[in-house]
């Protein structure tokens, strides 16, 4: 996607080729500051504290953590992966991402793992921006269907957190569609969810005006309202984690709003590169992140109660997959369930 | 119920006998502080800019703020409760009590017009804090059924909004019963959502703290999470407007915690004084106030989003009677229907 005019990705190699440049996604929306990791902890540092952020970028982020770590130590590979896989536990393709890393550099003499590192950082960023090329043309379909239905106004779009090219490292997942769409000369306009604690719907907003897509700012609590008035033809978000059943571990408060969307007769969507699926996982072992309660507390480095205040942070909730009208994979669209997920990934049927 | 330490009511006439003094909410949770209506001017902008909020609240000050403009004019009656009516379109209680103190003023001779409010407004304070003392005791009785099902621990509670002793004179709609719980020694807990935007769940975790109400703040994203992982045993909320129905229009986002609550069997409970049951309207047509977007782009002083990000910023919503289990009011229980709400107030019986 393009930032002040020129095409950039999220994740990109350094001119040095020994670096890594990220934007910093805890500047926007008010600067565009780009951050160079050097080293694990630089990579560990930015997903911890999320200068990186969505899972895609936190898988892509992580592999060149690996790479940064061999190029300091050769022999660093396993406490590489488990620094880096404790940095964020709910996302599944952190996992997924570090064992595909570790598969390229195990089969490489030790003197060939940075270079492989890098050459797999490399190839699952390209990998990522294709996959999520594909989810934004089978979401297409969903989002023309919806405008053959609401005739000569826009369709409404309802999304949740940011699940858009910043939090992937090109087009996003639940973004890509409204992207083609919008590319495709069909007319948007996105409710864009302020989805606190960490208010990451100021990014969608940021992303969505940096590419000229209608949109307004909501917080949390309006969705529901919309969705009764009819403002909303269709719900999109992204996940952080999807069973084999269909069940989706997204954003805290995703859970309410497809509730919302089954209450008002509102089609409720996830996007998803199959790299968010966990084959092997029942929705209720899903492990939640509970993040820091100063998150709650405080905004833009302001208080808003006391620090004495008592304050829960669970990040993640379950939307469970009779919830969710449909799932859009890289391979196209199917049923939230485990029969419509091994119709498209048939190799992973039993 | 207390402030430091002092018995104190949220608005109270002046020792001066001339002026109103009520708790300045903008300030809380960080600073106490009161502040002097002494005209019709002042006590129109202390419920604009929600230096006063909360239905019952806004009754009482909109009757004082009569009571002040008479005191300046005595043939002030008119302009006064026009300029009041217009400060918050959605609370129905601020017509009933502008209905309650014309009549009582019309009913005197003009030189004591001023008189006969202030006297109103005393009596409308007094009986709304006997009003909310009974609805304390109604919904102790949900309590304690809620606390003998769950044996031997706290009833978690989750609370939307505020709707306490600061969104009335004392004791608060749907803490009420909280309170009495805690004094009575049953155990609570209450999740206190943040509710976004203005954040009044810093408010009622202020009062809890006050009154030593174990508690914590959640974002309005939490509770469905919390209700699904069987961490709330009951929902209580107020209610800006009833409809004969049943129906609640109360603060945004009261929909989606209904929605979840009905999808994980957890009660939900409406508090309300039956002041704030509009017996002549239909849900759908209940005006929604559209409020300034700069509480969507601002946040304790402080931009979240650039001042160009369109926003969109209602402050109610409506849940329908089917999602909820039983109103509380001064009278009693009962279903939220047009029997139920008939069988409690006969008298509004066709």
């Amino acid at each position: 996607m393009k930032v002040d005019g020129r095409a950039r990705r999220s994740i990109e190699l350094a001119d040095d080729r020994r670096s890594v440049i990220v934007l910093d996604q805890t500047k926007l929306p008010f600067e565009v500051a780009w951050l160079r990791l050097a080293s694990l902890d630089d990579a560990a540092r930015a997903i911890r504290d999320m200068h990186v952020r969505g899972a895609p970028l936190i898988g892509a982020t992580a592999v060149y953590g690996v790479a940064l770590a061999l190029a300091d130590d050769r022999d660093a590979l396993d406490r590489a992966c488990e620094v880096l896989a404790a940095t964020r536990p709910t996302a599944i393709n952190l996992r997924w991402a570090l064992d595909r890393v570790r598969a390229a550099v195990r089969a490489v003499a030790r003197d060939d793992r940075a270079a492989a590192a890098f050459a797999a950082a490399a190839r699952l960023c390209d990998d990522d921006v294709a996959c999520n090329a594909a989810i934004g043309r089978h979401g297409l379909a969903l989002v023309r269907a919806a405008a053959a239905r609401v005739g000569d106004r826009p369709v409404r779009v309802l999304t949740h957190c940011n699940a858009g090219w910043l939090a992937t490292v090109d087009w996003g997942t639940a973004l890509a569609p409204i992207y083609a769409a919008h590319d495709a000369g069909l007319r948007i306009h996105v409710w864009v969810d302020e989805t606190r604690p960490r208010n990451q719907g100021a990014l969608t907003a940021w992303e969505l005006a940096q590419h000229g897509v209608p949109h307004a700012l909501i917080v949390d609590n309006a969705g529901g309202y919309l969705m009764a008035r009819g403002e909303v033809d269709l719900c999109l978000v992204g996940t952080d984690r999807t069973t084999r059943d269909g069940d989706v571990c997204n954003k805290i408060g995703t859970y309410l709003k497809a509730l919302a969307a089954r209450d008002c007769d509102v089609p409720f969507y996830v996007a998803l590169p199959s790299s968010t699926i966990d084959w092997d996982i029942d929705a209720r072992a899903i492990p939640i992140e509970e993040r820091a309660h100063a998150e709650v507390r405080m905004l833009g480095g302001v208080e808003l109660v006391p620090a004495s205040t008592a304050v829960a942070n669970p990040a993640f909730d379950i939307t469970p997959a009779r919830l969710v009208t449909a799932l859009v994979t890289e391979r196209g669209t199917c049923a939230a369930s485990r029969d419509g997920l091994h119709a498209l990934f048939p190799e992973h049927a039993r």
